[in-house]
Formats: C-alpha cells, structure tokens, sequence
C-alpha cells in the first residue's frame, strides 16, 4: 500500500501544482453519483457498524470532546471565540422569587425551573467539518458550486446530511506514545509510513470505513504548558500530503485528531495553506475532525493494549451547518 | 411491580401533598452518596452498555432529533427561541474575492474556508434536562441548593457530569401502534399500567439501566396538521403521576419522549405545574429527554419487531450547562 | 418645485424601466467625489445645525424610538428577529450570594453589579439604514461594488460613517392629521404633492438638510388593534414614486417614517420590490429611517402648532454596519 | 462648596465606613418620590435643555463613542466581549444570486438587501449604566430591592426609563490638558479640588443638571501604546472618594469618563471595591457614563476655548436593561 503513496512524489517544495495532482489522485467527485453529499462516510456499510459494535466487550465510555466554555482555546481568528453561556433563568429567581414573578406569570406553581443558551461558533471547540467547509477553485466537495453555501448556511454538503450518520471502527494511532515521547513538537510532519508504523507498533490495522483518530500529543503539551498559547492556528505537529493517497486507498470515513487543523503547520506548501484540507474535504469528500480530546483514550488504549473500538460521534442535525460541535465517545 | 405503583394512591385531583408524597417514595438523594451528580445514570453498569452493544445486528442508525434550524416548535414561552444559524463566512466570499480579502490578510493561498454560528437555546430541540433543569422548595437533585445554579451556569448537576455517560440499551415503547391508532390525543394520560402493557404487547421487558423512549405520536399529529400549533407547551399526552413509582421500581436510567415536556397536559394537579419534573428530576435524579423525534424509529421497530437496541445519546459537554442539544442515535 | 416631480412620467403601470429613469434623474453618484460615503448628510451644514439648535424654545425632549424588546414587530422575515436580551449577571444573584462567588472570586468587597447583553438584528427596530444596506446593479451608493459588504460588515457605505452625523433640523409631516383621519390605511400612496399639501396645510417648509419625519399613523393602527399584525413587511401606507424627485430637488438629508419600509406596500412596481430604496439609497445616497414612532411627537406638534425641532438622531458607529438602532429625539 | 467636600472627613484608609457615611450623606432616596427611577436625572429642568441649545454656535458635532466592534478594550472581564457583528446577508449573496435564492423565494425583483446583526454586551464599550446596574446591601437606588433586577432585566431603574432624556449641557474638565500633562497616570486620584481648579483654569463653571466629562487621558495613552493593555479593570486615573459630595452639592445631572470605571483603580478602599459606585449609583442615582472617548472633544475645546456644549447622549430604550451602548455627541 506505500506504492500508492508514493505513486505521486512529492517534491521538497512543493507547491500549488502537487496539490492540484493530489487532488486528481484522491478526487471522489461522481464516485457515488453526481448528488451525493456524504463524501466517505459512504465507505462505511451496515455490517461493518454491527462488527464495531462487537468490540465493546467492557463498557465503557470515553469522551473525545474538550469542554464548552470559554476556557477554549480560540482568540478571535476567523471570527471565532469561545463558546458564551448565558442563563435564560437561574436558581437565584428561584429563590428569590423572581421565576414565579417573571416566567410563570406571578402564579406559583411549587415548580421552578431553569434554562440556559449558547452562542456558539461551529468551529471553536471539538467538531466536525461539513463538507462544504472548504472551497477550492470555486467549488465544494463533488463539484457543486461555492454558491451553494450562501449567508443562510450549507444548500449541499451541510452537516446534517451526516445527521444517521459516523458511527463506525475507531481506531485510534497513539504516535508520540508509539515513539516513547510525551508529544510531538509543532511542525512535525507525520508521513504515511509514521503512520503505518505506529498501526504496526499498536498491532492494529485500518481500513475501509474506518475513522482514524490520529494523536500528536499536543493538548497534552498545551496542559503540560498551562495555557493554549498558540494551539488555535499555530505552529502544530499533523500530517503530511503524503498522507492523502494512504487515506484514500485504505478508504477510511474519516479522519480526525487532537490539533486546530489536523495538518502540519506551518503547511509543506509555502503558497498554499491547509493544503490538505483541499485534497481531503474538496476532493475526497472526507470526514475531518478537529480538536478532538485523545488524551483519556490514548491512556486507556494504552492500559489494555486495544486500539479499536466502536466510535459514536453524530453531529447535531444542524440544517445548513457547515460544521458541528460533537462530544464522540469511544466505545470498549 | 404493579404493586409499587399503587403504594401511593394517587387520588382523584391530585396536589401538591400528592406530590411531596411521590417525591419521598421515589427520592434518590443520597442513594449514591452525598456528592453525587448523575442520578439514575449510576444505574447503568459497564456490563449492561457492552449487553446493548450486543443488541446491534444489522448496523442500522437512526436519528431521534428534529433539526436543529428555525423550522423548530418554539414560539417564545420561557424566553425559548428556534435556534439562529448565521454565517461567519460563505462561499460567495470565497467567490468574490472578500474572504481572502477579509479573513486571510489579502494573501491568496488558494484555500477558501466557510464558517458559521448557532444562537442555541439548550431547551429549543431535542434535548436532555440536566439535574440543574428543575428546583423545588429551593434544592434541585441530591439536596443542593438552589443557588447552585447562579449567572455562570449549574455548578453542580449540569449537563457536563454526563460527558461520558448516556450509552445505554435503550426500549422504544410504542403507544399508538400498541393501540392500533396513529397518535395520542393531546391530553391523554399514560399511565404505569399503559407502559407496562405496551411493553408486553411488543413483548420487550424494560429494567436496570435501560432508557425508555415513550411515543406518543405527537409530532406525526403536528406534521399530519402540517403546524408545530401549540406543540411547545399547549395540551399534550403524557405520563401520568403513577409512572412515577414506576419507572423507580424498574430503575429506569432515563425516559425520553416526543413531546415538549414528557407529562400530561394539562396536568393532573392544578396546583402544581409539571410535577413529574418535581418528581423525576429532582427528588429521581432521573435524565429526561424532551423532543425527541421517535417517528422514524418506530416504523423502523415496527418492521422488524425489535424494540431495544443500543442507544447512544451523549450530551454536548456544557460546562454549567443545564441541558444539551443532542442526537440520539437507535443503532440496531 | 411640483415641475421637478412632474419631469419624469410616472406611467400608470411603472417598472424597472420607471425605477431606472428615476435613478438617474435623482442620482448623486460623484457629486461629492468619488470617495463619498455619506450621500445627503452632505447636505447638511454646520450653520444649518446652528439654526436647528436654535429651534428649541421649551426644552421638550421626545423620544421616537420604539422599545428594544421582544415586543416589537419582527415575525422572521429576512432572518430579522425582535431582539433578545439576556442577564450576564442580575440581583439575584446579589441576594443569594452567587455574584461574589462568581464574579468577584469569592471575595466579598461590599459591591454588586449587574450587567447584560442584547441579540440586536440592526434592522429589527427604530433604525437608520446605511447607505450599504441596499444594492441595485451590483451597486451601492456612489457606485462602489456590492463586494464592499461581505462577510465582515461593509467596508464602504457603513453606518460608522455617519458617527459624528444626524443632527439636524427635524420637521414632521403629519399626514393623517392633516387630513383629519386616524391613520393612512394600508396600501394608501403618499405622493409629492401630499407631501407639498401637509406642508403647506401645517405652516411649514421643507429644504436643503432637512430630515423629514413622514407619519403615516400606522403604528397608531396597530396600537389601537392591540397587535402588530403584519406590519413588518405587510401592506402598508407609504411614499409614491413621484416622492423621489420632490426629496431630490428639496435636497433633504434625510427621511423616515414610522411603517417597516418608508415606501408604500404593496409597491407601485409588479417587478420591482421596494423600488423607493433603489431610487433613493442606492442612487441618491439619502439617509432612510423606518419604524420610528411619531405618535408622542405628532400629539406635540399638534399642541403647539411647531412641526419643527432639532432632531438628533447619531446611530451607533458599528464598524461594519448596514445599520444601527437609533433613539431618536426631537427637541423642542 | 469645597466645604461640602471637607464636611465628611476622609479618613488616610477609607473603608466601607466611610462609604456608608458619604451614602448617607449623598443619597438621594425618596427625594423624588418613593416610585422615582430617573435619580439625578430630575435635576435637568426644560429651560436647561433650552439654554444648552443656546451653546451651539458652530454647528459642529463631536462623537464620543469608540467604535462599536471588535476592537474594543474588553478581555472577558464580568462575562464581558467586545461586540460581535455578523452579516445575516450581505453583497456576496446579492453578486452570486444566493440573496435572491435564500430571502427572496427565488423571485427577482432587482433589489438586493443587506442585514446584520449584532450580540453586544450592554457594558462593553461607550455606556450609560442604568441605576440598576449596582447593588449595595440588597437594594438599588431609591431603597427598591435588588431582586427587581431578575433575570428579564430590570423592572426597576432600567435604562429604558431615560428614553427620553439625557440632553443637557455638557461641561468637559480636560485635567491632563489643565496641568500640562498628555494625560494622567494610572492610580492618580482626582480630588474635588482638581475639577475645582480645571474649571476654574478652563474658565468654567458646572452646576445644577450639568452633565461633567471628565478626561483623563487614558484612552491617549492607550494609543500611544498602541494597546488596550489592561484598560479594562485595570489601574486607572479617577475620582476619588471626594468628589462625591462635590458632585451631590452641585446637582449635577450626570459624569462620565474616558476610563473603563470613572472611578480611580486602585481604589481608596482596601475592603470595597469601585465604592464610588456604590456612593454615586445606589445613593445618589447618578447617571454614570464610562469609555467615553473625550480625545477629539478636548482638542476642539482647546481649540476654541469653549468647554461647554450641548450634549445629546440618549440610550436606546432597552426594556430592563441596566445599561446602554450610546454615541454621545457633543454640539457646539
């Protein structure tokens, strides 16, 4: 399977033009017809859901989500921040009377109740990409127009075509821990063959339908550090494009991690950024999560020596979204 | 266990002494220890989410949420609002020109990303109530005060205690169907002996640990009208105050339904509103699902005749938060 | 002056066509260079303002403004809501304690305060519009490219502009009363010479950097029917087409009404909508204002027989917007 | 009047004593009335409207609001953000045709709108705080109890109750520019004295329903800087505990500054913190204004040597609300 990868070869800089042959060679557009809107989600088949299930044998439940609050760790760039919690009516009116006075219309009931709201940036915290979150050459995922994602949301490829969708194999590729290091350092690239030999090291293999959880360790260095620094935008360990053609032929739904942007930064190309969020959501029509926690499961994978297990991670049918805020749980 | 339901007589017109009675005999504060948050979740073993992993055959998903965009049923009561869904950047920034101009510096590197926004009231969808959702005589679940749940949000009892919680075998419990008709009518009363036959008609048991989703069908009745109408909050069907005793006595993890508030409406008391929630989430410490779209997943039980199945519904983890948007998922 | 109105036919049945001759002939692109962004507030001077000032006799302040609230007259359409107001932190929370412990960290140093926040669609209320809020062509105002309001707010045209602006002598037109009925009815044309008749009918002239305050009683109408009905968008009292060469000529600075869109619905034009705001934002750069409330100041006029006053109406100088809220205040 | 001052001793470490006695000394409670909202506000008469008017002479207008976005100096402080602006649609839709697809039914009648829409935190920038903004021993100003400040926002002393005032004569006491300096340092204090003598040296006299701008400079050295810094709650240069009984004696209307606080940061008291607050806003019903950018005032009353003007500085009349975002303007 490394021919695949190296079937394009990737120059030392390269460049707009090796993107544009990356793209060509992972490219899903009209793979399961000209309307589809699920991109590689697609791979996943119903058996293949019901053999996940089967590797829960202890049950337990791992959150792979970071907390919804203000204490995230955006600082404005591209217009997102924290997550803002506001209370609609809280415990105080409760007591002090203020609940019966301005919600129950002065009638007391014995009842009291609270509520709450969120604003809520799709993109600042543990998420999914939709596919129609980025756009090259003027199109999204299977050739539709950039148009089709207008100021009311996402007409194709919005997040809620996902909304029975993403559960499946988690596998999760623990490299720092592979490499006997706590993390590794922003700017890493991670290759197709780093890859190949932590699934190697782990004795786990991955596949068709499969989504990846790839740990680079670097929330655990943002902890280890006590603050987020630059984690939203900044220098980051991730993959590289060489990565693509292995995603592609291994066919797996989906492909997260624990980074702002799951590639290397800065990128390998100095004339485009995020190169391969071009290949994977524009082209493949991947699945692409970011900011996902890995830290408990890495531990737990660790402690018993499994790698996989079913993943639950279904976004919020949010119509138009082109991304959702996802607490996944890893399934053992 | 019918026997349990009847321990209490639930008189002709109820109150709230009828209440303070139920609350006692279903009370779990202290059941799992001063401290505890989670309520009727600890009655959820490992064994019995690797027992519902169990129950998945064919590797179907079917979603239980409404969509979270402005078609929802809210009109404004309690200060809830359909969720807003705004666009931080589209695609016809991408095809102009302003997203490079305004969101990369003015440097062309070929990408174009889109982002976006929700203004989410928790309680807008298809939801569960945390703990902090419901006070009475100034304490929510497990004796804290009500002060707990100040302007920042529930510093106990909130929504994020369930981040890794919330798999379950869960039971769909079809009333209409049960009944041979399409729907209950608004004001209908479920009561433990109409759960209970439900469940032998469709012949599933429901106990320890289980989430029970109820049908009532009345969101198939808004779409037959072709409105939401007074869905949020007017005259609906519902569990009746003797299920009370009864979900206690089974031990029931949760109970979701397809309605606004899981009760009757109106309520059998005149002089307390929604006492269940009294009942239930704060003396219970039970996880209550609200707005839970069970149309789907019905025809799907309906079909092949299995009402259980593993339910995966984990909350968004809100830090404070005193409900959660969710999608929960039925995977069979 | 009446000639200037009567230049361009308004053919019994106008269109586009009606809209584009009127366009030209009341087009300010250029005249005040080619970096212009305040369209008619051009036409207010420093002595003018001088002389406004010196129209306050009594000292009377009234208010035009309707309440920032969930009352006022938004049902959905354009994605515009009533605006939502929420508590950061309140008095309960002074009275339970919960503000120290956390806003203050728990450090009690005698004060408590409150604050809160507001989810202000710019357009939801008594409002000016910023010469960005329309476009016609690919246009807006002063022929600048409609891609000068993306994503991030108008970078031309935007209600920042007019930061230190909007002090002006005021004058009410108040066509009811100068008729003698209640209100103008829905659908009912405001033409020129309507305008020229309550003038004239009031003892008051209008010119050069005057802003126009047109009542048309509707806001009186829904008040006396105790709902807002349909007035957000619906059929209302309004201006006619043959208004924009008689604003034009007057070389007003500004004009608002108290209906949802200034001109009158259902418009004169099939194929046009709201063809008024074409005309006059778009090509004559006039500063339009909607949903002001004229009753309190109509009843003042009528009892002093003054239908002028200094009006000081600054929006807020949001960066970026297409509009702003305004309390706009006539002095007397 | 500077005896009025020297009638409460301030002790070298005031404490929350000596905030109680100059409470005492200027509370204004039950003066207007026991059902009075509008605090020293009732010291404007109509004929000080009327003769502030008489100050304009020029016709210039001043605006002392910063901008309204991202910008501003907040940094998360009490739940405070600087504003957000969000396009509900803008011209990218209006140029790729998506404004006509998604908010005009498909239908194109040759407009093109623009919308936007704003979350703003009633605190975050150039303000007017409503009375009921501070809280002092479980009451708001005129002795109601602080629960009216609920979670629907203020039924008493909102901001809503000044939709029709806060035009007055406006005096600027430019204390840097008195003394020489480009603006005063943080932890200076400003004694009554000090405005004493900067009147006197401007030549100016304030009194009864006055509304006095105090500068400080602060906004100058922060962009000296180039930075907010820690404007926000940080040390700053302020009133001292003096001045409140030179501010009570005088009647004045209103005070505002260009500080995040008016008050000097460190306080005077170790035990209360901004105790001004508590004098100024629960005792006296002052009307507060903060982060008023007073930068191109001072340069134009130094200019022209006249340090008044009529100042029209309205809030939006946002029901409950305990504060309001305002671009005060001064008019000479």
């Amino acid at each position: 399977m490394t021919e695949a990868a190296n079937e394009i070869e990737i120059p030392e800089s390269p460049d707009i033009e090796t993107v544009r042959r990356l793209f060509e060679r992972c490219s899903n557009w009209g793979r399961w017809g000209p309307d589809d809107q699920l991109g590689t989600i697609n791979h996943i088949q119903p058996a293949d859901i019901a053999a996940a299930a089967g590797l829960v044998r202890d049950g337990r439940v791992i959150s792979l989500a970071i907390p919804v609050d203000e204490t995230g760790p955006q600082t404005g760039g591209f217009g997102r921040f924290n997550p803002i919690h506001l209370m609609i009516r809280d415990g105080n009116g409760a007591l002090t009377g203020t609940t019966v006075r301005d919600f129950y219309g002065g009638r007391d009931r014995w009842i009291r109740g609270t509520d709450d709201l969120l604003i809520l940036p799709l993109q600042s915290g543990t998420q999914w990409d939709a596919l129609g979150h980025i756009i090259f050459d003027g199109k999204i995922y299977n050739g539709y127009d950039a148009s089709e994602v207008g100021s009311k949301g996402a007409m194709r490829n919005d997040i809620a075509q996902l909304r029975d969708k993403v559960v499946a194999r988690g596998v999760l590729l623990d490299l720092p821990r592979s490499r006997g290091v706590p993390w590794l350092e922003p700017g890493e690239r991670i290759h197709a063959a780093d890859l190949e030999a932590c699934a190697d090291a782990q004795g786990v293999t991955v596949g068709r339908g499969d989504i990846v959880l790839i740990r680079t360790g670097q929330i655990a260095q943002c902890r280890d550090a006590g603050s987020w620094g630059s984690y939203a935008g900044g220098s980051a360990p991730g993959i590289a494009l060489d990565t693509a053609p292995w995603i592609h032929d291994r066919e797996l739904a989906g492909v997260a991690s624990d980074t702002w942007g799951l590639e290397v930064l800065p990128n390998e190309t100095d004339d485009v950024f995020q190169p391969l969020h071009i290949v994977l959501i524009v082209g493949m029509g991947l699945l692409m999560g970011e900011i996902f926690d890995l830290e408990a499961l890495a531990d737990d994978c660790a402690a018993d020596g499994r790698y996989e297990f079913l993943l639950s991670a279904v976004p919020l049918p949010i119509t138009g979204g082109v991304g959702s805020p996802v607490n996944p749980v890893a399934i053992k």
